[in-house]
């Protein structure tokens, strides 16, 4: 991509704001260059638009593979896009490159909201590391809101930091378990529970209704077990089935129910300042990290610092001392 | 303190090595202080104490207040020392400034323990954050099996990051939860079990037998829906009580079996490794972040650029590039 001139930016801004798919499309691609020039670009145009954004709803969405997300997402976003709302999808997912698919990438998937006017997906951007993939998602979805998309899905499949980089830009995390035997009840990660406002098992239709019930029983039992991420505001449980449509209904409401809670505690403006709050230091460090990383004479001791430290020669604290020392002198 | 001459750091090696507690306690006290000249020395010790650590099974226990932590840690470690072991005690309380008192403030509160000669109690540090009190902590650790302590424990009060921290400097996880109505139960803190690699029922005697029956059969299911920390050692879970002692010897058996396993499957090496690498590149991060905080330039910027973020005008990412310009030129 070519570096663009500030009157182009403001063409595009307006576009995006116009809510043109095509120009939310290309400042997306922007947004998620990791070129000089474009990150310049896209740094003017988010700020530029910054005042159009944070009305959405933000939900975040989790599951293993295999938990039906897709299909979740493709059921309750066209119940959504129904009721009139405007939607956008779009997916965090650092594994793409090595599973060799993208979870986005063929719209297939998805093709009924991929032929929803009222719905805008976009693939997973890939090859880069979760701390990247997230920053340039939370990039994204800033757009999907200034470009007046009034609620927006983030994707994330159930591996590495992703999903808590992803609880870490929504306003509420859904997390879908699939029933199943006693092992695949295993396969959820440890923790991830801890970020879920709501837990969905999927599939809870025709063979597999006893199993739904079962599972169903089985994480209410586990989320019983933990306290509440807000006070007065246990995370809640439901069955879906998106192939009947059941608890397709019932968890846009709830979902609904619980940001209305969220809003009228006072509690969503306080978790996004947090979650700004903590994405600006969050920046600051990675920046910081970034310019020491890439600063030659950090690069030259680093890897014998650490050797040393392995090797139980060297103190961390006196190793790190040592990294810093040529960092500031460089 | 005052700064000693490296003459004297050499003789304090040297009794530190030599198993001397009051010299252990005296060098522990130098890790602890702030002061630039002390954490010199400190440092200066601990590089030349680090070939003589190592050896040491390290254990983390933690436990919300009440699940009967000081107990249990008085009943296993006088087995311990009994099976002529030497036991080191220390203790992560981040919280023990705010709550008024340290957890292990208080040698009464192990009192056989206070008095075995074959055990070292060190009370908390207390006045600073968790992650400083974690960094005095580990080094306190090394310090102990420097001094030849062949098992050490490492308590935490579940609060904060501080089971986190714990957690990242040992080898084997302990989490104790008291039996109780299911009120009781929601105080575990979310993504605390995760961490563990044991958690025991305590208080499994008398009138509350049956409750702790109740709790075992609960916490056996939440643990089984967890994926296991390492493959093929999925979390233990076990009744125990102090008072008559039931649990006491099969809680050391498990934790020597898992140790065992860690390290013939070359886990504990791998797991070390791992601790003391990001040990290293979180100390490079907190010495940079520390080094930013106290830069009075970025202190001029910080406020400014940490307000315009909240209110919308300013991007995090444009804003954290704006902080470091103002460091690196500093």
């Amino acid at each position: 991509m070519t570096r663009l001139p500030t009157k182009d930016i403001d063409r595009l801004a307006g576009l995006v704001a116009g809510g043109d798919r095509k120009a939310l499309a290309h400042a997306i691609t922007l947004a998620e260059s990791t070129l000089g020039p474009d990150r310049d670009a896209a740094e003017k145009l988010l700020t530029k638009l910054l005042p159009r954004t944070g009305q959405a709803l933000r939900i975040g969405i989790s599951g293993a593979p295999g938990a039906g997300k897709s299909t979740f997402i493709e059921a309750l976003g066209t119940y959504i896009t129904k009721t009139g709302k405007t939607l956008a999808v779009l997916a965090v997912d650092p594994s793409s490159q090595r599973s060799g698919g993208s979870i986005l990438g063929d719209k297939t998937r998805m093709s009924l909201l991929a032929r929803d006017p009222q719905a805008f997906i976009r693939p997973t951007p890939s090859g880069t590391t979760a701390g990247g993939v997230a920053r340039r998602t939370r990039e994204s979805m800033l757009l999907t809101e200034a470009a007046g998309y009034e609620v927006v899905f983030v994707e994330t499949v159930g591996v590495g930091q992703s999903e808590t980089a992803v609880a870490g830009m929504v306003d509420l995390f859904v997390l879908l378990v699939a029933p199943g035997s006693g092992d695949d009840l295993q396969g959820i990660k440890r923790g991830t529970m801890e970020l879920a406002d709501l837990v969905l098992v999927t599939k809870a239709d025709g063979d597999l209704s006893e199993a739904a019930n079962r599972a169903f029983g089985d994480y209410r039992g586990a989320l019983s077990l933990m306290r509440p991420k807000y006070l007065g505001m246990p995370p809640e449980i439901a069955r879906v089935s998106a192939l009947s449509g059941t608890g397709i209904a019932e968890s846009w409401s709830i979902i609904q129910t619980l940001w209305q809670k969220l809003k009228s505690a006072g509690h969503l403006e306080e978790l996004r300042k947090m979650q700004v709050r903590s994405w600006f230091w969050s920046e600051v460090q990675t920046t910081l990290v970034e310019a020491l990383g890439t600063d030659p004479a950090v690069a030259a001791e680093a890897g014998e610092l650490e050797k040393a430290v392995l090797a139980g020669r060297l103190l961390p604290e006196a190793a790190a001392g040592t990294l810093i020392r040529a960092f500031r002198k460089a």
